[in-house]
């Protein structure tokens, strides 16, 4: 059926979570989140939309940084409120400038960093 | 520095978002949301437990269906906001019987079932 942005399931504020992830190797880059709009213009563009909470504002990843993500599939879970995004990322997909958000693992009750900046 | 689950990033209703990723093939199977004890018990347990949002109760993977997911390492985000869960999958992640729950692509505008259940 055709798809409509609006038919995906938002929370109060009117945001669904967005997972990225590197469609080659499966590595997942970083989580943000998405209004119906940000879906609708991530499928027109072929390039990421993210909703900033922050700034509350739209937020095209790269724009700024050029750490792009284009867009390879968008798929949606079984509830519809959560979309993982198939993406090849141009540079550090990380504000930190890491390959990826999550750079912090706990072992044995601590945190460790096991990545640096690109 | 040792870790404290209170330090997390939660919403106001006091979750975050877990995303719970197969450690060997980098497939993600499914995201869903923790609290502090959540976490803890997860960390305790080395298998993981979530709080179903649904049921306002902890949500012990596999308990009911046997498709528990073991531990390999949990990881933080750079904005300590988001979780990213390496597990070991046995069965289906998804509810639906699917192994995960993003099986749904959208591909030239439609929406189209890449995978079935197990």
């Amino acid at each position: 059926m055709p798809f409509d942005p609006e038919s995906l399931v938002f929370n109060d504020q009117g945001l669904i979570p967005a997972i990225a992830q590197e469609a080659e190797t499966g590595e997942v880059l970083m989580m943000a989140w998405m209004n119906a709009e940000a879906v609708a213009r991530t499928l027109q563009e072929g390039r990421v939309v993210y909703w900033s909470r922050s700034r509350q504002a739209f937020w095209r990843k790269g724009d700024t940084s050029g750490h792009v993500q284009t867009l390879v599939e968008m798929r949606v879970d079984c509830d519809r409120d959560c979309l993982l995004l198939q993406v090849r990322q141009t540079g550090a997909a990380c504000h930190t400038g890491r390959r990826n958000c999550f750079y912090t693992a706990l072992r044995d009750g601590e945190e460790v960093e096991i990545a640096g900046p690109m």
